[in-house]
């Protein structure tokens, strides 16, 4: 097996670039391979836009499925967009791991995403969803707070994070992933590297370690597929919703 | 009264481009000042990260919310930041206008908040909710869709949009914005620009520009604020929910 793990946080020193080496490290440990994406590390750019494509259709009218899809058709897709696409194609299962930064992903993550999931290539109208270009590939968020887990509960302030997860959820379900429960690391600071923090650190790794060697073992999340909606991409009378984002009328 | 439109598009000529410069054009013929802040063609930087700070506290260990405050403390944030937090200080109205991308905000829109909703200046443990940073201003989204109503109604395949649209309300709220409901344009394509195309633009355009002439009469979001949380920042026995994303146990 082989793991990809994206990091999208600024410092490599940080709890979540460790938990990030944690995490490839339990994958190693089990005899597996795996390779880690630092978004910031490398440098990656989280605006989609015309500066990225080599060899443009209409550089005049930036339209980012016009370029995405004839990049793909030409092969001129942007190298930094064909390595990230490259990795997900040689994982078997993929690990997301960033902090939450107001009540979604940061921008660097959702740019990735803007960017690597390309039309025409990772999804088009027929392959997406249950059809969707990753499937049989395992998806799986290791996400991390600066508040305490309460105000992150269904009643806390700050929301229900299964709920501000379920856009990235969604999006890796329609390119076709299976997605596993997240991991959640709460309250995590921002140093110093006293020994209560190492402790901590410490204990989120074990726990992270615990969850990524037991992922035949984990439920996955369901997701509504094609037999599900009716001719107008609603659903169906009598179809269960999967999606906390869906549901029927009245 | 005036108003700032933030436009996170790739292409300025683009439908969103053209709503921006709409709504800019009917505040002032209403005889308001309006500004728009395009992310793409200012070339912000939508990473949050050090290379942005000039006079670092601790360049060997990023950390936003100490870097943020401590650049707030010397008067030192990055010109961007501080250029956009100027535009938000000075706007009575403030309007997003963005496309929906993978059920969420661009990268480049969410890299702007990253940045932009600095620690110590925008909010701070004490001045957030209804003792927000921006309490007397209102924000209001302007949403572009490529798939049509039905997908992205509360039955539809794709979710429903209040729901993804709902961490960035709630984040308006979070540093004081009265939210009004947004506005949304589907179905917008990448041209064309045909005759069809040119009648839905100009159709959209007269309907954006009713809804921010009628701002006074746009019925508010609802929101929690202090009153409605215990100590532990969960919602109160009794107290009802405003959120989506809250609710009580059981």
């Amino acid at each position: 097996m082989h793991a990809l793990i994206v990091l999208a946080h600024p410092e490599a020193k940080s709890f979540n670039g460790q938990m990030a080496e944690a995490a490839k490290a339990s994958f190693e440990a089990q005899g597996h391979t795996a390779e880690i994406s630092d978004l910031y590390g490398e440098g990656f750019d989280a605006r989609e836009a015309l500066m990225h494509f080599p060899a443009p259709k209409a550089p005049e009218y930036f339209s980012a499925m016009t370029e995405q899809r004839h990049a793909v058709d030409n092969k001129t897709l942007p190298a930094d967009v064909e390595r990230e696409i490259k990795r997900l194609e040689r994982a078997d299962v993929v690990v997301f791991q960033f902090p939450l930064w107001w009540f979604s992903i940061p921008g660097m993550l959702k740019g990735w995403m803007d960017r690597v999931f390309v039309w025409g290539r990772v999804y088009t109208s027929k392959m997406r969803y249950d059809t969707g270009y990753f499937r049989g590939k395992r998806a799986v968020v290791s996400i991390t707070t600066g508040g305490p887990p309460a105000t992150h509960a269904p009643n806390g302030r700050q929301g229900d994070m299964d709920m501000e997860l379920w856009p990235l959820h969604f999006a890796l379900n329609y390119v076709g992933f299976t997605v596993l429960p997240p991991f959640r690391s709460f309250a995590v600071g921002v140093g110093p590297e006293n020994d209560a923090y190492k402790a901590m650190l410490e204990g989120y790794k074990a726990r992270l370690r615990d969850h990524l060697s037991a992922l035949d073992r984990l439920e996955p999340l369901r997701f509504n597929g094609w037999d599900d909606w009716d001719a107008n991409g609603q659903l169906k009378p009598g179809a269960p919703s999967h999606s906390p984002f869906m549901r029927h009328p009245g």
